[in-house]
């Protein structure tokens, strides 16, 4: 049969193809910062070339911001849309990693082979997965079974703010029948899993201002105002004692869980001891009358992702500074509106402000959470697919990320989302020492040809 | 007479003083930062190399941190010692300076002119006052009017580590009549002023550590537990609305001011509408029911002096980090007791951690507060000398900042200090654009030798 064929040349491929996402690893396309901006180019040609080895008509297309890739190959049977995206979050601390992040290597683990490295996981490992599996197919049967676009975005981790125009302008271009969106984990990093409900995210940067210059804290302390001690006392109050966001109008759109899919979660093999111990914690922090899963899948949060102000360096400095930063993120569900809650926050923020106190907002981006309908007869087909993979039956799945993209598939194309990864939840997304099992990669690899041969 | 003759000697030698001053502003000695460890070196060189011209048979002493600069003069009358601190604060966030920090300018200003540098009034240029009026003495007279003993420290922005151990271990060599210390200022930029109290000061630094890495606050925020958080809590927490201090027992020892003290203060016209005012805010935080000035000289504080954790870079990073820090100062007063106090703010600090977080502590020095007896008619006859100078009756004043040096002479030495400072509100001591006017500089010198002229 075509598919077995298929599989036995993604198994003789693997050294080939982890050699081809380790040169593209090693390539640092951090999106956020403007340091890395040539990077985010560089990755972006090297995918331009790479499906365009596939013969995939693929260009770089310019944005305000970093480009996208998008390659399209004519075929019979569905039209499917891959989507992933080539840029890395940054790696500090960089004292925390053990080898540089961006020369990536394999290593032999407790728990398996991983290649470690920025981005191994999220999310060039993952869009390796369907492009091997693209060429491992076309190795076989010198064609694709189906018609084909590629949609692969530069700018995932930095909010994505040329997406959406570039979505509206090109709408034509990328509708497609299902868009396949590799960007997620397996459920408890064993259970292959397809993700219908995301998060959806707000970022915000303050920085409350106080005297105009930094001050001596022994001429002017206790008298003079303190950023840090404002902003402390606005952090602290963004949540009561039990665990609730005080933003006022936060939970409005919040939905309770509906029954069904209470009951498939209660299914789900999930252990919260398991899950907090791998990363040293052992009690469920958060709101106390929900259980670890809804908090995570869908329970919107409010949390604090960096902070600074004074000195920072070695030593000490007697220093009253003139101001205080953080950035604060929501995750939102149901139907929240992220711009409202942008604006109840910031009033909040002006509300609590001391006299001679200022603030200034930073807007990172709004993105409202999604839903997915699975009525979609391709979505048992890929279950399944997903099922004889992995020998575990594949799970629908909540995932506490936000993936602005899925919401945009269904509202600007009328496209629906269908996300699917292999990341497990040791893979250290976003911290220093990211991984990618090799097993990941390869079932990774192995379930996309499945799907392909599903779906088509 | 032989004072006006050194008094024209300043005035005359006034450009050459700025040239050796500017001379010394160039050696970036930062003391806490081990990058710097030569410079500082070589700042105690250029000092000794400066007080043997002069005739004072001078060495650099090793400590375990940075050197001591000691020299000995005979002479007839009283036995003075001179104490000062070559070395100076980080210069960062640099990108406010307006000039390269080690690169000293002459300015002039709406205000006058300035000598614009990272220690130019802290304390460089203040020490530089005392050694030029000995200069002009010696140029005019041939000698100096007293036995003198110069003790210039390199540590003392860093914590003086070394400094108790070695006034205990060269206690008989640094024993003296009168200790004259230049570390301190003019009272509200104009009123020549005597200090006989200054607040005691204690550093702590603390590491709230969460999960064992950090998190993706997709996956983890909500259940996991965020430092930065419980940090903000923490600090939140250490003032009530009242602006009191709420460490346990911490108002132990804390005096009322004396009624002669509070009189006073009360005829010396401070105006803290202009005090607050230079630096960009209008009303006094703190206690609510104390003065202004009472916070600042006579009532201990609480302060935030640098704050960071997670991802303070450009951009966006929706990380949940495993640790934050702060750096925290206290103000101390009256018979505080530091050590007492340190304890029982790591107690409060333990008490109030959530399960599943861990704090450890980094110790920044501790020093009492002291207060200086003014009987001894050397007072008076410096208070004459520098009313003579500035024509304005000089005062005895409180200090908000710490000079830990002045406590010491007393106990481990039994010589009573005599704080002498010539620095303005406006000087950005610890700041960016640190400066010090041309007039403190020039008058300051004149004003030393008037003072050399009265006490022997």
């Amino acid at each position: 049969m075509s598919l077995d064929a298929v599989l036995s040349r993604i198994d003789s491929d693997l050294p080939a193809a982890t050699e081809r996402l380790m040169e593209l690893l090693r390539i640092p396309s951090i999106s956020t910062d403007p340091a890395y901006t040539a990077d985010c180019d560089h990755a972006a040609d090297w995918l331009v070339a790479d499906l365009t080895g596939l013969g995939i008509a693929t260009e770089k297309r310019v944005t305000p911001g970093h480009p996208m890739v998008v390659g399209h190959l004519d075929g019979p049977g569905p039209h499917l849309l891959f989507y992933g995206h080539y840029d890395v979050q940054p790696v500090d601390p960089l004292e925390l990693w053990d080898n540089d992040p961006f020369d990536p290597r394999i290593e032999q683990t407790p728990k398996g082979k991983v290649i470690r490295g920025r981005g191994s996981s999220d999310d060039k490992g993952q869009l390796m997965t369907f492009i091997e599996a693209c060429r491992a197919w076309k190795a076989v049967h010198g064609s694709l079974p189906c018609k084909l676009t590629f949609f692969l975005e530069g700018e995932e981790e930095s909010g994505s703010p040329s997406l959406v125009p570039f979505m509206e302008e090109n709408a034509e271009e990328l509708k497609s029948d299902l868009a396949l969106i590799c960007d997620t984990g397996l459920f408890e990093s064993k259970t292959p899993a397809i993700v219908t409900m995301l998060r959806g995210l707000l970022g915000e940067e303050l920085t409350i201002k106080g005297p105009d210059i930094d001050l001596h804290s022994g001429m002017y302390g206790g008298v003079a105002i303190n950023p840090i001690r404002v902003l402390s006392r606005i952090i602290a109050s963004l949540h009561d004692a039990q665990g609730r966001i005080t933003v006022p109008g936060f939970y409005d759109g919040v939905p309770e869980l509906p029954d069904e899919i209470e009951a498939q979660w209660q299914g789900l093999a999930f252990d919260h001891g398991t899950f907090l111990g791998d990363v040293g914690l052992s009690k469920p922090a958060g709101e106390q009358d929900r259980t670890p899963l809804e908090m995570i899948w869908s329970r919107p949060t409010c949390e604090v992702n960096g902070i600074w102000g004074g000195y920072t360096g070695d030593g000490f400095k007697t220093v009253l500074p003139s101001e205080a930063h953080a950035k604060i993120s929501f995750r939102l569900v149901g139907t929240q509106d992220p711009l409202k809650i942008r604006e109840a926050f910031r009033t909040m923020v002006r509300e609590m402000l001391p006299e001679d106190c200022d603030v200034s907002f930073r807007d990172h981006g709004a993105g409202a959470a999604s839903m997915t309908e699975t009525s979609d007869p391709s979505f048992e087909a890929a279950r399944q697919a997903l099922t004889e993979e992995w020998q575990i039956p594949a799970a629908y799945v909540g995932c506490g990320g936000s993936i602005p993209i899925a919401g945009h598939f269904q509202t600007i194309l009328g496209t629906t989302p269908m996300l699917i990864g292999f990341g497990k939840d040791d893979d250290a997304l976003h911290s220093p020492n990211e991984k990618y099992d090799v097993e990941s990669f390869h079932k990774g690899i192995r379930s996309w040809a499945r799907i392909l041969a599903a779906l088509t």
